[in-house]
């Protein structure tokens, strides 16, 4: 059996664009006399459509789409994602389900059974879990249908108190008992770079288990915060990974079930995974929103020349301009450092000092504050003065405002809200301060694209005189590392002390985390490339006692 | 059998603070002779605690707290909402527990059989569905534990493409075999306008179908977005309400279970609730967050005029202090009507003209705008200034910002993103325009709080000459109600179309709601007081074809 592996970049509710894809997928599947066409989970309407799934007309579209897709399956089936209504009079509306269609027709539906309802995802709020379980026989061979989580009924859960298995449930050891000759999982897994090798496990841990041969296709592209980046592959009873397709961008391979060969290639780093991962986030973002050009405030710093960089390989550097703002707190080499690095890039730079506007606000404040001494209020009216210049640019010439917050500042609150903390996409809130010097570095492999000077200088806001970042945090890698210890672990605080960190830091650390969740409540889409990001994925009340 | 009913407000997370509440009450229902006092879901933490949830130590503290209440029980029953760990190997970590305690010791623990998930629930992220039922046998009465929504397992899923019954399970018909002779409900039910009378209709169903008086005990008091009302009652096996409690604060009362009388009381308006939970919410954000003080600007509009006098009323007027900001655009009575009212409710006031900041703005951007037309950006720039200002008060004086957009403002987008749009919380952003005149009418049913001229005056941005809402929106109530058709009842445009509305108008107006998603991402919590607010509850992709 031939069957054609189908990895497309999906637009949320745009059926027209979807179904367009898929068909001619289909048709391409045909000339190479594919007998199977396998396409992603929910792929008629993208992953994830969230609450348009409970609006009517959504779903009557998914069903016409299917009924679209299903008239060009003549000669050949397909599997393909979409919601099915729930045909009970009980349970949520709709079952998350995978479509079998060949010779113009729906053969069977293959539900979900495995809701995963953590992190980002939220299935349960729409779907119904399957309860029961049919091998599809096509062309004399049995193939096992299941939805991505369906194959991960082995989960522990993990960084929590205790060890439990999730599921109750096992799709596949209801299956196994029909006798299949083919496991398919269609998927939308979302990217984090610490969760490679554990995707690959759980195929492998199926594979043994059943002995059987495992199809794996997941969607690639981004959705907003959410980055899927593809990694189809095909795993070979014997536990060898076959075919790969590509990471982060569309691919597509035939491959026969029967001649399964090894395959073996090269893995990327960790950073370059980021890296391939914020650019197409960058890259989906602008061209779904239809939006072609970027703006951001290049500081000298680290952060935003990163963001700089990535944002010039997503949509291309003469599509992107940068403000420079400097204040009378500014280094000179915070000028210099940007200019070096717009001009050598091609990107548009303006250099506007903000000096005139804070001492307006100065001004206007004065009968208010009075001989109060200056603190923090003068210090966040800067990063607002900068704010509104980058909102001005965006507002009057189309640009989407990228936001240049990390990680670290991110979870610390080491930033103003309505100021550096404005942007219509956070590009680097899920990448630590210690991973952005990574990406720096990677970003400068081949050339110097970020002088050398913004690498090896220690970081400031420049929000008051000879100010450095480590005047109130400790230094980045201990910084990051309680960071990730609370934030992606979920340690307590005193797992993190018994690490080897100090009481007095590591609850300082924390406690920042903490009474910073209002600044991240109303922070912009993080790019998600962690298993714990900030956005849907950490629900945090805002109000409580810590 | 006297049953005591212990209606308190929590602050999530805060232990010492739930626990202490509860045993006071648990020592106040012994010396009124209870045998039994109730508790709401999750007291011993506050709902909703979200992802605390998954922390080891929070549900540890959960632990300790059970331990102590039980140390204050004897001589006394007490049912008490708390997370328990599942002791199963599969399944979640936690149950949504109820635990009856009776001298010194946990006796049983029922847990909730149907977790909502669904608008601002999220329960099935955090606990496994109980499949275990019992009743409690107790001083010769047998008690049906059930929890919040185990009651509402009859519940259509209405407003969306067709009718099903959500749950597959009834805990009442599982108990109800064990023959209880009462229903005990133990809640966290929040509050929304338009669904008062369905909860009561959910109670006499379960009481006209099981023949058993029920028990309901309701949180009070607002975490966040949340605004629990408490509202808690008692019904005779006849269908009779025989106990209130108060609505929108603490209440307790003690009940001869065997001796029912029915109560009538006067029902307040739709106003009148919504203006107590807004008034609560408020409160106990500053409360439990512990600030004393706010600011907020005061334009002479109907929506600032409004959201003083709700804080004036729920924190002291004295501790409130707000801004004045006339630009070269503000007619005189935008001033003279906001010094008004201000100087009427004794609140302090200041003015500052951003005519300087406006001007710094201009030079600032002048090599960069060059010749281009005035437009948005310049509207844009003064309502950024504004909250910049406000901010800037904020960060001095240590007042937090309160956000004054509507619900109509924030449907369409018609407000400033890192300007109008700022705030620590809003208050007005699940009330429509409409609504807003109606509560500034209560508000000045005794006297004349909001100048008269603000209620009549036509609503104004006045970020251009001459500008009214009226020059690019439909008049408010036309807006307001295809808004609520769209966001509350999630009618598509046909139907909306139908009902009479021009299809123009409809798709111009779902068209504003679709493409400003990204604008409420980025918004302050919004109280919630109807069943479909923006927040949590209505989880919208950013990115995506409308």
């Amino acid at each position: 059996m031939k069957i054609a592996l189908a990895q497309l970049n999906y637009h949320v509710s745009n059926f027209e664009y979807n179904v367009n894809k898929i068909v001619e997928s289909i048709g391409k599947a045909k000339q190479d006399g594919a007998d199977l066409v396998v396409f992603s989970e929910l792929a008629v309407c993208g992953y994830p459509p969230h609450d348009l799934l409970e609006r009517r007309e959504f779903v009557e579209k998914c069903e016409l789409a299917i009924v679209q897709i299903a008239a060009n399956t003549f000669g050949i089936a397909a599997i393909v994602g979409a919601p099915s209504v729930n045909p009970s009079e009980k349970g949520k509306m709709l079952f998350n389900s995978a479509y079998f269609i060949a010779d113009g027709e729906v053969k069977h539906i293959a539900h979900k059974t495995l809701l995963p309802t953590y992190d980002v995802f939220d299935e349960y709020r729409y779907f119904e879990p399957n309860s029961e379980f049919k091998v599809v026989e096509y062309k004399g061979k049995r193939l096992a249908i299941t939805i991505c989580e369906d194959l991960w009924d082995d989960q522990p859960i993990t960084n929590r108190f205790g060890k439990n298995q999730l599921y109750r449930t096992s799709p596949m050891e209801n299956l196994i008992k029909q006798n299949p000759d083919l496991v398919i999982n269609i998927a939308a897994s979302p990217f984090s770079h610490d969760k490679v090798e554990e995707r690959l496990a759980v195929f492998m841990s199926n594979v043994r288990r059943y002995g059987l041969p495992v199809v794996y296709l997941n969607q690639v592209g981004a959705n907003t915060d959410l980055i899927f980046d593809g990694s189809s592959m095909v795993l070979s009873a014997d536990g060898e990974v076959c075919n790969t397709l590509k990471s982060f961008e569309e691919d597509y391979a035939v491959v026969s079930i029967n001649q399964l060969k090894a395959t073996k290639e090269a893995q990327p780093t960790s950073i370059e995974r980021i890296y391939k991962a914020l650019v197409l986030g960058i890259r989906d973002y602008f061209g779904k929103m239809n939006f072609k050009t970027a703006v951001l405030g290049l500081s000298g710093g680290i952060d935003s020349a990163v963001v700089l960089a990535l944002a010039a390989e997503a949509i291309g550097s003469k599509n992107v301009r940068v403000l420079l703002m400097p204040s009378r707190y500014s280094s000179d080499h915070s000028v210099s450092d940007a200019v070096a690095q717009a001009s050598k890039m091609g990107v548009k730079y303006d250099i506007v000092t903000i000096e005139e506007g804070f001492k307006a606000f100065e001004g206007m404040l004065a009968p208010i504050f009075g001989d109060l001494p200056i603190n923090v209020a003068e210090e966040n009216i800067q990063a607002r003065i900068r704010g509104t210049l980058l909102m001005g640019i965006s507002n009057k010439f189309g640009n989407l405002l990228l936001n240049t917050t990390n990680k670290s500042e991110a979870a610390v609150g080491y930033g103003t809200l309505y100021g550096d903390m404005n942007g219509s996409m956070s590009i680097l809130g899920d990448v630590y301060k210690t991973q952005v010097y990574q990406l720096a570095r990677f970003i400068n492999r081949n050339e110097e694209i970020i002088p050398h000077n913004v690498l090896v200088k220690a970081p400031s806001a420049e929000l008051r005189p000879d100010q450095k970042d480590t005047d109130s945090l400790p230094d980045y890698d201990v910084l990051d590392d309680i960071l990730f210890r609370y934030i992606e672990r979920q340690d307590d605080e005193r797992a993190i002390v018994a690490a080897g960190y100090s009481a007095e830091v590591v609850r300082k650390v924390v406690r920042l985390v903490n009474i910073n969740e209002y600044k991240r409540f109303q922070f912009a889409p993080v790019l998600r490339v962690s298993s714990k990001a900030f956005g849907f994925g950490r629900k945090m009340p805002l109000v409580f006692k810590f």
